[in-house]
């Protein structure tokens, strides 16, 4: 589980950054690293001579000068030894701990030979509902100073940057080598100062964009450029000067060279900016500095490993928030405006999720897969367009297309920033949905390219039928529901024609889905998104108006679902049958059979999610979810054999995705049977917490937390196909499942059924508020922090609440307010 | 120090493989890694599904079969976790210890679950004086099999790979991409049999050639090519063969996937090799492998980093190796003939260093080093000419042309492989010294390139004439000295014309060095490898009948130390005085005053080596060297303050190349003043030793061999600017310290001199044998383990060695041959 991290969690990599403006991220012992700026993938990228530092001067003997970070764990293995650009040979602070409660990253530092103790807090906002105020490109890094000592310390503190705009590679002495000549600015706006980082690149390049180094601080110096050359001049002059001084000035020339011009010297131009306080004893000083940058371009096409037909990709497209900002500068300035709000609202959702009841493996699987969101994986295009990558390789996305089949997990950003899952949903079933229904399940239009031309996959299609059903309720938005319901119904109705070979309303056909192959004959997975779809459009349709499609999509929800329980449930769980297949499914590759798949009530899963209740019958769901923690989850893998992707290892702990404890394993089963998966694992878990068997289901979450310790992975990147993978948001079905949480904008009912006993407090989110619900014993405390909503109906396990001092229906709850509910007695 | 190595210790990485002919590395926990089979740096280069696996069967219950290496160890942060290729599913041995004595590698492995214990033993043949027995492109990789049960046990080991041979590229995935059509095929020679990994690219492609997986065992199986497709059907095929039976058998059918041609696919091919014995209680059974390789190609050109002009690059030329066998086949074949004798030599020479009274620290530094002369750093053209980068990037060759002020410093190719350095010498004066005694210091006309343009290197051009000398005297060859007579006496003429302004014999002028900027004024660095090369070529134009020359530059040498002393010792060291340089130096960047220079005494320290004694006043050569390490030497650098490149950090310990006790450090320094270098710490150390401070000389190695412990650095790979860098072959000079060796062919005299009390035995050799040395009091004895020589005179400490039984002059020692001397009393 994540704790307090030492300097040798070497996995750490926190990332700061908003919604689609690419990042930078903070290890555990201070540094930044994975320079991501552009908002392309660039894990391990370098940006040399980019770092803080701190002069702590007590008057007595030279000044003490550290970097600020702990010192550099071994191995130190790099074939320069380290090279220039990272300064390893300065001296660093002994030691250091860091705590990441996404998105608070909070660093103390120690080292005796400093006169003062000093702590970082780093973070970008984020705010629940309100995807732009999460999505600003800049980041806080505030230092908090202390003087413990007896007498006055000057302390000074110093941010480096090289200049990041422009970079097309690195050189094999691992400098950047740029497109265009990079230029640093020395700006005061007033309410903030520093260095803007520029470039005469032309705006529409790839690389065109602007970065800036500001503080809010009056009692700043500034080197805005250091001295460039062949070797270290510049390196060298800054820090005599800082170690010395504390304080810096301009450099007189801009090269030590004699007779060379900048042209045939490196680009690279380093800027630093030092803020300078006198401490008094006892006394605490803040030093705070804020980074942000502006990339506004990006290629219009994906460019991806599945190649896609990317007709546009050699034209660019703005980002999203390149609407919302002219240039870094400008994000600085209106960062400034905004920040105390900002981080006033992010602060209560910190607390709202960190201090509620849920338990703290739960809380930390919650709060860290939300980086997907804020990664790489994720972006939005000019016109607001939502998309994404399944994940991030380290240098390249990883499978484009927002993916409906593995989307189909994400849970987190439809009860955060619903606009986003909304516009998904759009772009499914507006401009990805065929006639006939056959929907691509990875987009390309959004791009203007054509339609991807593959199999549908049953899972990912059906599932975002019950997506749509999720945002429907959650929003309230009828509009919205009528907008894609032609393409909704015709990708349902679908499954009718494409997937069922003979009309029983199970579907036997061969199915594309999540595995990368294809399924055939019956199975549960398909099935059960299949079941939980009908019920869902059920719903739509009624509202809609189409009672006559409502009831034939319930009545084959029904009547699918009772004949699929009698062919495929084996007394303890729902097996694969190929009879149908061709020749019995003999010679068929890839298929599970006998299995128990981890993933074999992904649709119930999903139906409990949006209400929808037991798509199956109670008592064998209960008993298959069981099955699957019974023989998938191993409390070690040191005796497991997998020839497949390795994402838990030796004597860790993990669920695996099938495992055949009654024999009958094929002798090629599915490609990723033998793995593990942590979007699979919180799945599982969810279904677990809902069916009731809590233990069983936080014991799979503990085995994925302690997986990501920072030393063996990085608690804030969960990894499938690619860093940040999208799966992983499946995270907040436990927080869903926990409280019983929903919310249904319709009807104006909100409901929650804590899982565990004794008393509850969480974090909830409508489609118009958040705050916090607390709740003991008879006593429902209702808090909203943001926004405003109209309640007719409170529900508590079961039992209506009904509020103090007010009536419901019709109940408004408005930001800042705070209503005490009492449950009606039974 | 390289002590055992557990599983954690992950910077390890012992290369197997010959000289020039590429290499392949072993990890700490018995893995395979950097696969630079090619001969071009590939650090990290992975090679999917290739690694040894045990299956061991006792009849009672299933057999127990694991992958050869004990356990991954943290991070596990790939970005799709452990990518197909790696295998990191399949269940490992608990752990394991490795010993790494170069050129042999041990590891033993742990694991209660396997009824057996292993052992692995590595290593390609290292013979000293014969450079082609230690340049075989092939390894052995032996497993040593324990049944410590009472039942008899059945145990099969299998070797897979996946065929190198036309590697262009690696996928997302990290699966290689291929030029050219890989095949695998099953091959028996009698003598050895395994799998042949050639392609039909054509035979003048960078990228042809091929490799062998051999065993001389008969009882053996093998899967000479798994089946391959888009998943991992094929490795799921080999496994579970394996695991359940420990025996293999062609797969019938290329691939599973319908209708696909094999073109659509993918091109790797992997085979595996199985050796299966019974094993009796209380036995052990040997397993063994040997892989070779054949990538006979490389491009006629440097393509380096120094950019120099390549006009044959385009073309290949042929390496050495390529011309003695017809591909990986014939190198397996002709490797079996030979290991026996092979194996007995490196046994040998391995005995002689490790069972010396050497110091531990010592063995291993002088041992360790040696890899350079087999990495990817050297290498061999067709002709024979022996070429080397200054060392290597992790995927490039680290600036070319055989660096003369690089090279300068290394030792251990004179006294084991004296051909190449010879050949060195022929490169430098027939090739790259123009009339007028310019060398260009990198030599491209090994390509038929054009002279490099640059200035010459002061220590380098004038180590080259000391390098002659040693040469000479150790071969014995008046007609290679003869030969190169013309180049090197005009490169060490140049010095008086050129880096001598105003004839005093003191060279004042700029000079370019080995810290890549110029001198300016006089600095004891250049002047002592002058004072040095003088009394070098006094002592050949002597031979070679030109007394008069011979005498002027004996002239030289004293009237311009006598000068230098004056004018540069301080009373404790030699400084640098910039008197000389235009305007006094004033504005001049890169240089060192005042400071304490480690390499302050070059010269002196090459003079040792060949014999010439002091050429400075001795006291203050004394003086001088202790101050170095007095001052240079930190036991901990976590207080240093370096903007430089970082081989040495945090509490290590390390020797600077400069500090400045006496105030005066400049406001830039020379670029690399604040670095530490192995490479510059043994020559000091070795220095220190010659000059009688053991303790101090011993002290700076252990820092540096505590600073390769395998954990924060590789025990085989010292770097500085590139891995298995050229400077760390001074570490021979600790050897020939510590002993107080020389041979002189000349007048075929040996002689020691140890430099520590008590008894004494060490590895020596000639131009023409190689064995042991012992000296205990008064009793001497000398083993001849190959090669013959004729010695007229045998001196210990300074005092005659009188044969027993035989007599000198005219004493003939043949191979195997031993003698006992008695030393005459004074």
């Amino acid at each position: 589980m994540t704790g307090d991290l030492g300097p040798d969690a070497s996995a750490v990599a926190f990332p700061l950054g908003g919604i689609g403006t690419g990042n930078v991220s903070l290890g555990a012992r201070g540094e930044l690293r994975d320079w991501e700026l552009t908002g392309e993938p660039a894990k391990d990228r370098t940006l040399p001579f980019s770092f803080f530092a701190i002069c702590a001067d007590t008057g007595d003997g030279a000044p003490i000068a550290r970097v600020l970070q702990s010192r550099l764990q071994p191995p130190h293995t790099g074939d320069q030894g380290y090279y220039a650009g990272e300064l390893a040979g300065l001296p660093r602070l002994a030691s250091s701990t860091m705590r990441g409660e996404y998105p608070f990253a909070h660093i103390s530092f120690r080292d005796e030979s400093l006169p003062v103790t000093v702590a970082l807090r780093a973070f970008t906002p984020l705010v629940p509902l309100d995807a732009d105020a999460s999505a600003f490109p800049a980041t806080v890094l505030r230092y908090l100073v202390v003087n413990p000592t007896a007498e006055p310390v000057e302390v000074s503190i110093a941010g480096s940057l090289a200049n990041p705009v422009g970079i097309a590679g690195y050189d094999l002495f691992h400098f950047p080598t740029y497109e265009g000549r990079p230029r640093n600015t020395y700006r005061d706006a007033g309410v903030v100062r520093g260095i803007h980082f520029d470039s005469d690149l032309p705006t529409d390049s790839l690389l065109f964009g602007s970065a800036s180094l500001t503080t809010p601080d009056a009692q700043s110096s500034a080197k805005p450029q250091w001295v460039y050359g062949f070797w270290q001049d510049g390196a060298q002059l800054f820090w005599d000067e800082f170690r010395t001084s504390g304080r810096l000035t301009a450099e007189e020339r801009e090269t030590l060279e004699p007779g060379v011009g900048p042209e045939r010297l490196t680009k690279l131009r380093v800027g630093s900016l030092a803020v300078t306080h006198r401490i008094d004893p006892g006394e605490t000083s803040v030093f705070e500095f804020r980074l942000s940058w502006y990339f506004p371009n990006r290629p219009k096409g994906w460019l991806g490993n599945i190649v896609h037909a990317d007709p546009n990709a050699g034209s660019v497209v703005r980002k999203h928030y390149a609407t919302r900002f002219a240039d870094a500068w400008d994000v600085a300035v209106r960062f400034d405006a905004e920040l105390d709000r900002l981080e006033t609202a992010t602060a209560q959702f910190h607390e709202a999720l960190f201090e509620s009841s849920l338990p703290e493996e739960v809380v930390d699987a919650v709060s860290s897969t939300l980086t997907v969101a804020r990664s790489t994986t994720c972006f939005r295009l000019e016109d607001g367009t939502f998309a994404a990558w399944e994940g991030s390789f380290d240098s390249h996305g990883s499978c484009e297309g927002t993916c409906t089949h593995v989307w189909n997990y994400a849970q987190s950003l439809a009860y955060l920033f619903p606009e986003l899952e909304r516009d998904a949903r759009r772009t499914e079933f507006l401009l990805e949905t065929r006639p006939d229904g056959h929907m691509s399940f990875r987009t390309n239009r959004i791009f203007g390219g054509p339609q991807w031309d593959f199999h549908p996959a049953v899972d990912g299609q059906l599932g975002t039928v019950i997506r749509l059903y999720r945002e429907w309720r959650f929003s309230g938005d009828d509009a919205f529901l009528a907008e894609v319901w032609e393409g909704a119904s015709a990708a349902l109705e679908f499954a009718f024609t494409h997937w069922d070979s003979d009309g029983d309303n199970v579907l036997d056909s061969q199915k594309h889905n999540t595995y990368d192959i294809e399924f055939h004959g019956a199975d549960s997975l398909s099935n059960s998104v299949f079941f939980a779809a009908l019920l869902a459009g059920a719903e739509m349709a009624e509202r809609l108006g189409h009672a006559c499609t409502a009831a034939r999509w319930r009545d084959a929800a029904r009547t699918g679902a009772e004949r699929m329980d009698a062919l495929l449930f084996n007394g303890e769980y729902y097996e694969q049958r190929l009879d149908g297949a061709p020749d019995g499914g003999a010679g068929l590759r890839y298929q599970y059979g006998t299995g128990v798949l981890s993933d074999q009530l992904l649709g119930q899963f999903l139906a409990h999610v949006v209400g929808l209740g037991h798509v199956l019958p109670r008592d064998h769901v209960r008993s298959a979810i069981r099955a699957v923690f019974q023989h998938n989850f191993r409390t070690s893998l040191a005796d497991h054999h997998s020839v497949q992707r390795t994402y838990a290892l030796n004597d860790e702990a993990g669920l695996l995705l099938c495992s055949w404890p009654r024999g009958g394993r094929p002798r090629i089963p599915f490609v990723y049977s033998d793995e593990v998966w942590t979007g699979i694992e919180y799945q599982v878990a969810s279904h677990l917490i809902y069916e009731g068997l809590v233990d069983e289901g936080l014991t799979i979450v503990r085995a994925v937390r302690d997986r990501h310790d920072g030393h063996n992975r990085n608690p804030w990147n969960e990894v499938e196909c690619g860093n940040h993978y999208a799966r992983s948001l499946a995270s907040w079905g436990l927080l869903l499942a926990l409280s019983g949480f929903r919310y249904d904008a319709v009807s104006r009912q909100l409901e929650f059924a804590p899982a565990q006993p004794g008393p509850f407090s969480c974090f909830f989110s409508t489609g118009s508020a958040w705050g916090r619900v607390a709740i003991d014993e008879e006593v429902v405390e209702l808090s909203v922090d943001h926004g405003s909503l109209v309640l007719d109906r409170l529900i508590v396990a079961g039992r209506d609440a009904a509020p103090t001092g007010a009536t419901l229906p019709g109940l408004a709850l408005g930001s800042g307010s705070r209503f005490r509910f009492s449950l009606a007695t039974n």
